[in-house]
């Protein structure tokens, strides 16, 4: 029997690695990007056996796997000419709205939501890195169209990628990944914001190393996270609250005579000291 | 002529790694630390002179570097037996309230307030590594106690370590670590306690290098971050009011209904990734 056959829209970090991950594995990849640079790349690469247009593309493929922005996303799952026994897989960072678009697909077509819980701040196919998602979390969303056959492709093929499968309802994914996702992201690029409105060149000469790390994420393609973080702008919100009320209580402390230094410092620090992924 | 001879009270992971860099280079240093077991540790690396009590160094060095805690500084600066045509230079993280010590100093002790711009999460004697300034700017303070044999000879030691002496005002340079280091360890601690709250463990789960990056720095040892922030007190709340300004904005803005996003974060952005200490 010939091996199930992945095509790939959207070939960015995430989409890249996926295509470097299946090729190196021996098995058939087609893939597709609206960009004509990135076209080219893939082409050049040579680990596809085709780069076409998507909907070639999803005519050819047995499973579609959408790695686009997340807008893209839900517009390619209502125009795609989708048809009964295929499969359709995306990676998007928010999930409410893509599994609303999936639960719209014609009967018959398997879909399921995903999200690898894998990034750099580096973007685009010449980033990619066949063992982006090894051992890391890649989070699995039912849909109404979720068919005992797909989530068993979604989970056989997170395996490929060496990563682990987690399933959990599209709600669950959004408020969480607005607490360890979109809200850092927000508050990195305040600190960079505060620090530009300072308006004192200097402080970017002196920065270390602290401020490099607690930075790192506001490099990030502000498009892309933009529509990520509007596309989940009621969760987010929620946690920007929560991150402002402890911010307040603490410039209160600080702003005390004699300033007193939040008592729950050295707990918090115990805790991110002693999480296992926070090498 | 004798090489002059540094001494360093606290041998933690900066008085540790200054220790290791002078020694490899064939200098005399002594050493002194108030715990046992760094103390032990200290005399077992076999890079010191000698391992000795602070009085006893301060009767012996030609220069003392004060690398304790910036409570136990100022403490030192008060109480040691200092004499004229001695030196010393402490490397705490704030400037202004150990320069008011310097400037009590009896006249004829040459003195500088420093701060190398370079650090770990990890602590202590064990983590010192002599290369920890290389390339760094070494922040240098001077005080009514700054001789130009002083600052001759911190300038000196800066180049030593590797490191670039830069020469700032002490109420400059409280600002400034206020906004690189202090607000950003302020904001970390925030996310910790954010994400706590939520009271949901399977969040650090499927936390990704994204949220371990902001975070990094709430490991540091808490009672000396603590310490730190109260001696810069007034500087930390007034970044702090200007971080929340920001964060409230945004969150006006992700609240409004559609969603907008703030229109700098393509300009903050690209401001973060043409940052060249940025990696």
């Amino acid at each position: 029997m010939a091996p199930f056959r992945w095509g790939i829209i959207g070939l960015g970090l995430i989409g890249g690695s996926i295509a470097h991950r299946l090729a190196r594995q021996g098995l058939p990849v087609l893939g597709a990007d609206q960009d004509p640079w990135t076209h080219e790349q893939a082409r050049a690469s040579g680990i596809f056996e085709a780069v076409l247009d998507p909907p070639d593309l999803a005519a050819a493929a047995e499973g579609v796997i959408l790695a686009t922005p997340v807008g893209a996303i839900e517009e390619l799952l209502r125009t795609l000419p989708w048809r009964p026994g295929q499969m359709v897989l995306d990676t998007g960072s928010t999930k409410r709205r893509v599994v609303g678009a999936m639960d719209k697909l014609p009967d018959g077509v398997g879909a399921v939501g995903g999200h690898p819980m894998a990034g750099r701040e580096a973007s685009g196919f010449e980033a990619a890195d066949p063992d982006l998602f090894v051992g890391r979390p890649f989070l699995l969303v039912p849909t109404s169209r979720t068919t005992p056959e797909a989530a068993a492709r979604a989970e056989e093929l997170v395996r490929l990628l060496g990563a682990r499968p987690l399933w959990m309802e599209a709600e669950v994914h959004d408020r969480q990944v607005a607490w360890i996702s979109h809200l850092p992201y927000v508050t990195a690029m305040a600190l960079v914001a505060a620090v530009e409105s300072a308006g004192d060149p200097a402080l970017w000469a002196i920065a270390a190393s602290g401020f490099r790390d607690v930075t790192r994420v506001a490099a990030s393609d502000p498009r892309m996270m933009g529509e990520v973080i509007r596309s989940n702008a009621d969760e987010v919100t929620a946690t920007l609250e929560t991150l402002l009320r402890i911010l307040e209580a603490w410039r209160a402390a600080l702003k005390a005579s004699p300033p007193s230094l939040p008592p729950e410092w050295p707990r918090l620090a115990a805790r991110r000291r002693g999480w296992s992924g926070g090498s």
